[in-house]
């Protein structure tokens, strides 16, 4: 894993050039926040480094103190969006952890007391829920 | 949640006061790791900001900065210790989202192709496994 390098044809690389587009939620010189498209739960979001790196193992120290700023705007973003009971934060290091896209991604879920979390990598969610949950979070952050 | 106030007896507050024993891992001006005693795998360990929070939306820009930077020398440890494919990542903020022990801490677990995780604070490991296990991961930072 650490030895590969990094491919820069994965999809958030082309979302991160705008090749590929997203539902957009926040974005900063170091930092986009997007939509999971396969969401584990309504308001599932990723916060992705724009700095290239497959994983939290090869994160740049400085990439990774701006990305978990981001990581927490986004939390209570969603916490009050969504009226969260809780948040779930999770990083997937490597395919055995669960990685399928490899550029580094931190996935933000929004919990409800007795509501589980559907699988990972699931089911792809309808695009107009998804622009409204993203709306909703974007008030949220504003 | 956010409301409550920061409860100094929790189990986590007490081993940072030195007044419970733990495995330690490492320790910092600003952060300890340790193992978790009801591992989800092999080598799943905590970090935890020394700074009073309850979880991640309450935490101090500079405190999470530090504890990422903890996360990230302990995820390349027990991925070198336990020759790990892979590395999970979790951060439960709230009861909702499995959160036990209202002391931020972050999961940091291992990960071998093909060998799932075990259930949240399900089972209490053997100490003596736990303290071997410890000793591979001193090795790994040292």
């Amino acid at each position: 894993m650490t030895t590969s390098s990094y491919d820069d044809q994965n999809i958030f690389a082309k979302i991160l050039r705008g090749d590929l587009p997203s539902h957009k939620l926040y974005e900063d010189d170091s930092t986009l926040a997007i939509m999971d498209i396969m969401p584990r739960g309504d308001g599932h979001c990723l916060v992705l480094p724009k700095a290239p790196s497959r994983n939290l193992l090869e994160m740049d120290p400085a990439a990774l103190s701006a990305t978990m700023a981001t990581v927490q705007k986004l939390a209570n973003a969603v916490k009050q969006a969504f009226e969260a009971d809780g948040v779930t934060l999770e990083q997937y290091t490597g395919a055995a952890a669960g990685q399928t896209v490899f550029h580094t991604h931190f996935h933000i879920i929004p919990r409800i007391e007795g509501v589980a979390l559907k699988p990972h990598a699931g089911k792809m969610a309808d695009n107009d829920i998804l622009s409204e949950h993203a709306r909703k979070i974007r008030a949220a952050l504003s």
